[in-house]
C-alpha cells in the first residue's frame, strides 16, 4: 500500500466544493481581494471565509493583508500532488491495459498459427 | 462563473481520503473481490463498505456479484472531469503567466529603443 500523504486529503477535501472551485477559477486569473472574491456570492462572510481558510490550509492560496485589504493569490505550485497522483493511476490502468492488448496480440497471433 | 457540476464535488470528495485512494490504486491493476480488498485495511467490514459505497456513488468503480463473492472493478473513465478540470485550471494560470512574460518581454523591448 502506498504510503498515506495527508496533504492529499487536504487538497482533494479543498477541491470538493463548488465555491471552492469558483474562488480558486477566479484566482488563476490573477489575484483578488476578499470583497472583489466574495461580491459574485450570494454567501454570508464568515461562511465565505471558512471556504478561503480550508483553501489556504491546503496550501492553494495565500492572502496578505494590506491596510484594511485583504488580498487572495493562487499557488498553482500547490496542485503538483493532485495532478501526480491522477498521472500515476493513469500510469497504473493504462499500463494494465497495454499487458492485455499484448496477450490480446500474442492470442491472436497463436490462433493464426 | 462556472456551472456547478455536482459530479466533481462526489469526485473530488471521494478521491480526499487515504483509504480510497488505496482501494482505486489497487483496482487500477485489476479487478479484485472484496474480501481480498479489504484484507490489507485494519478496518471493521462496515467502514470498508462505507467507503466502497462512497467510490461507487462517484462512478469510480463498479461492483458485481456471483455467487457469494462481490466484485470491485475501476472506472477509469470516470477519473475524467477530475482531470479536465485540472487541466483547465492549469491552462488558466499558464496563459496568464505567458501574457505576464509577453508584457515583461515588450517593457523590456521599449527600453532596448
Amino acid at each position: 500500500m502506498a504510503k498515506h500523504d495527508p496533504s492529499l486529503d487536504h487538497l482533494f477535501a479543498a477541491l470538493g466544493d463548488p465555491t471552492r472551485r469558483a474562488i480558486l477559477s477566479r484566482l488563476a486569473t490573477g489575484p483578488a481581494s476578499v470583497s472583489d472574491l466574495a461580491a459574485p456570492f450570494d454567501m454570508a462572510l464568515p461562511s465565505f471565509m471558512g471556504h478561503l481558510k480550508k483553501l489556504e490550509a491546503a496550501g492553494l492560496i495565500e492572502t496578505s493583508k494590506t491596510g484594511r485589504v485583504r488580498s487572495c493569490a493562487l499557488q498553482p505550485a500547490a496542485f503538483a500532488p493532485a495532478i501526480d497522483w491522477l498521472e500515476e493511476q493513469r500510469a497504473l490502468w493504462s499500463g494494465r491495459l497495454d499487458r492485455l492488448d499484448a496477450l490480446v496480440m500474442a492470442m491472436a497471433a497463436k490462433t493464426d498459427d
